[in-house]
Parts: C-alpha cells; structure tokens; sequence
C-alpha cells in the first residue's frame, strides 16, 4: 500500500477591519507554511474581516463577495505559485438578498476545486448568523483534490454527528473546519474551559466515530461589539488537529497567532478503520427517524 | 423550574465464573450504594458471568436466561426492598437458537420499566458477539422510569453517534451504556491509551452533541481467553459519567473494583440546550442519506 502522509499548515491569526492587511497577512502566511512544506493550507471562517456577525446590520453586506475569479484572485495566485491546496472561507453573494458562509478549495494549479456552502447556521447573542446567511444547499459532499477527498464543513457544523458521518459516507478522508468562536467575557473560567473543551471533544468524537483525522481552524485575538451591548468576542484559538482515533496530533495557543505545519499519516484510517468497523455494523435500518425534528 | 438532581450508584466490578457469587456481590453492591443514597444503580454489561464472547462455543448458551421473573428475582427483590432503579444487563434467551445482548430497567417497585436489545453487534478478535447475539429489534427507545427517561444503550452502541441521537430526538434525558471493553496485552502502552480516551471522547462527544448527560459503566479485572488464541481481556474499568457539556463528573479507576454514587443535576441540560441549541438546527432536509451503508 502507497504511504500517504500529507502535510498541512494551519493559519491561526487575529483580524482587524482593514481586508487589504488581513489577506496580505495570509497570503504571507501561506507562502511561509508552504516554504515549510506544507501541501494543505486551512484558513479560519472568514478570514478577510472581522467577525461582522456581532450585529444585525444590513450595511455589512457589502462585505460579501460574488465568487468571481477576479475576487478570489490573491488566494488563486498564491496557490498556483506556491503549489498548494488552500481553503479559503468567504461571505458570499449569491444574488441581491441572498449570502451564504462558503469554503472553497483551491487545487495547486489555482483553479477551484469546489465550494461548501455552511448548511448548519448559528444563531446568539453576537453570533447572529442567521440574519445574514441562508443554510447552505450542496449538501455534504466532499472536495475532490490531489492530495485527497476534503470533507469541508464549517463551525457551526462542528457540533453535528450527522454531517461528519455523511461526509465520511460520501467519501471524505479529512474532517476540515474553519471556525470562528470564542468566549464571552462574563462567564467563569470554569465555563470557559468547559466551553472550549466541549468544542474539542465533540470534534474528536467525529474523528473517532468515522475514522479519519479532523482539522479545526480558528481565529484568534479579542474583537469589539459594535452595537457595545455585549463586551465582544474573545476568539480562542487552539486550533488543532486530531487522527483517526480522535488523539491530538497538534493543538495550538488560545491567545496566540500560531503558523503550524503537521503531518497526518493518512494510511492509519485505513488500519484504524479494520480495527473498529464502525462503518460494519451501524443499524441503517433503524435510522429513519434522524429526519426528523423531534419524536414525540 | 423544579431542581431535579439524580444521585447515581456504579458498580464497576470484576468477574468469576460463579455466577451466584457474582450476582450475590452486586446484590451486596446495590444494598450499599443505596445506603449512600443511589436512586438509580448502573451495572457493567453482562455482569452475571465471564465475559464469554471470547470464544464461539455453543454451550455457553446455557448461560442464556428467558427474562422471566424468577430468573431476575434477585434484582427485582433487591430493587424493592431498597427503593432503587436498577439498570442490569443479561444474555437473553428468546427462544431457541436467537439471543439478545439485553439490558433491562427494574422500577423501585420491582416492576420491569422497560428493556433494551443491544442494536449494534460488534465482531472482532476476543469479541465474537455477532455469534451469540442476533441484532436488537427494539430500536433507539428511552425507558420511563420514576426518576426520568433512560436512553439505554449497550457497549459497541457507544461509538454510534446515530445511536445517542436517536434516545435524545425520543426524549432521553441520560445515556446509560453498561460496557465490556479491554485491552488486548500486546498492543503498546500508546495504543492502549489511544484507544481508552477514544472511547471516553466519543462518548463524551455524544453528551456534549445532544446536551445530556452520559453514565458508563464498565468491568475491570483479567479474564482469561478459554481458546488460549490471545491472552485474555483486561478490562479497562475507567468507569464514568459526564454532565452535557461532555465535563467529566467521575472517572473510576482503570484496575480496581468501584462503588461510587455521583450526583447529576438535570436542570443543567435544559441550560445546556437553551446556550447551545443543537437540536434547532439540525438540517433534518439533507439528513436522508444516513440510512445508506455507504455512499458511492
């Protein structure tokens, strides 16, 4: 059996409100961890801006971008000169009235290798998603490329069993998040921690239950609420990447930027997966009721 | 909001193959948790004997009980005389030549609450289950009981997150997952705690997707492999229970027997819920595939 071992780079940073700066902050970044060796480059969830999600308000939607060659141009350029697969998550513009939260993966060659629109949305205090994105309609399939099949998702996504098992069932060799999340100021450090450990888990549980390694993204650095009814968002960090068996391959600083390339031996999800069949044995007849809402 | 706080006792013993001392000690087990003020009482899976599936041998069939009510007298008795719920789990005889892994709740009265036949069968070295037991055909159902309803699940159901979310969209308001797992002794000191924080993570994980809490309860001591193929099972106890954030409220030493009641406050999962409302956004319209084995 050919050895895949697949390097990727993690680009862990802090956003300010200028987007000229934040994309060349990550264009750098991507030819750093590339000059690393890495073959993968995973970018937070809309990595261009602030997290705008703050506040409702319509005025931000000139943030969002058609996907257009021409808009997507400095992720295109660098991918083809440095030779990396890279994931790029935007505030698309579908049509006037309708965004989504969208992850797309550029091939090494710079031509665009597929889109994941977010298909679950969020929805509290400071994270007021739901006004500004439409649920995503591709479902979960995943993103064919060189150096693998991606199982992109998105955040909010991360806390859902079932778009991890369905990109594992479409085929997905890597679980990939970019993510943007953090603390509220007002709660204890204890429910922070639990907060944050929670996160990781459930992620972890993913890897575990469908065999193949998770990549979460997030940013980092504090962020202020422009309508100031909250104390804004603490983004925290601790990007990390997990194997097979949900064990931690790599997990970096909460309060941190942190540029990182870690291997992932993709062959032991092969291995990992004849040891505990999982896929062997689950009750599909027995699922049926997971469409629904609630049984009662 | 009524407080609602449940104290639960877990028996995390050893085996012999005297089936009388075993089920004389878990009586003695259950009078003492209860005296600590247990009001429902986990076992570890198929507490009465040995861990049979090491072998394929018809004759160990003979360890098979109908569920009569003489066959379960003595945690009937028990369970009446101290006002507990008890969760047991047996080698079910449901007539010739078909067998259930099946765990039953006895009310503090000493009715049957409910049972539960093991849905996911596993099958691999040491484990031969799919020989002795046919597959569960009372789907993902949570048993009412006195102090709640207990979405009780089997061992291998525990790397199923299909399995827990099911209990919880039928109104579980626990996971209780009576187990039977060890190690192998010629996997690596690496491997062998991969694979027990796998386990404790994936569990975790289905606590911390569906806001509830989680109760484990394994076995723990060597029992030696009849066929001498391998060199037995050392059960990793490891026993424990998490609130639903997936926190760790006890963990159970992996090498020692265990008696220990820890309290769970059910209130926090309503909390829970409200901050992380997983269960609104669930996309119930493009969850259909999973009852595909595999998509390709």
């Amino acid at each position: 059996m050919e050895q895949r071992k697949i390097k990727v780079g993690i680009i862990q940073q802090s956003n300010s409100s200028n987007i000229t700066e934040n994309r060349q902050r990550i264009i750098e970044a991507i030819r750093f961890l590339s000059s690393q060796g890495a073959q993968l480059i995973v970018n937070r969830e809309l990595h261009d801006s602030l997290y705008f999600c703050q506040t409702e308000n319509p005025d931000l939607c000139d943030l969002a971008i058609d996907l257009t060659q021409d808009n997507l141009k400095d992720y295109i350029d660098v991918a083809r000169q440095e030779g990396v697969v890279i994931v790029v998550s935007v505030f698309e513009r579908r049509t006037a009235g309708l965004y989504h939260n969208t992850a797309i993966v550029i091939e090494k060659d710079g031509t665009i290798a597929g889109c994941y629109r977010k298909m679950h949305i969020p929805d509290d205090p400071a994270y007021y998603e739901k006004f500004y994105f439409a649920p995503g309609d591709l479902g979960f399939k995943p993103i064919d490329t060189s150096i693998g099949k991606l199982g992109l998702l998105v955040c909010w996504d991360q806390w859902y069993p079932e778009a991890a098992r369905l990109m594992a069932l479409n085929g997905a060799e890597l679980l990939i998040y970019p993510t943007a999340i953090g603390w509220e100021s007002t709660d204890s450090l204890d429910e922070k921690l639990r907060q944050q450990d929670a996160w990781v888990t459930v992620q972890r549980g993913h890897a575990v239950a469908n065999g193949i390694p998770v990549i979460t993204v997030n940013r980092t650095g504090h962020e202020v609420d422009p309508s100031n009814q909250t104390n804004g968002i603490q983004f925290w960090g601790h990007s990390f990447v997990a194997g097979p068996q949900g064990e931690l391959l790599y997990v970096a600083p909460d309060d941190a930027e942190d540029l990182k390339v870690v291997e992932i031996d993709l062959d032991r999800s092969e291995n990992v997966r004849r040891w505990w069949p999982f896929l062997r044995d689950r009750r599909i007849d027995a699922y049926g009721d997971l469409t629904c809402r609630y049984i009662d």
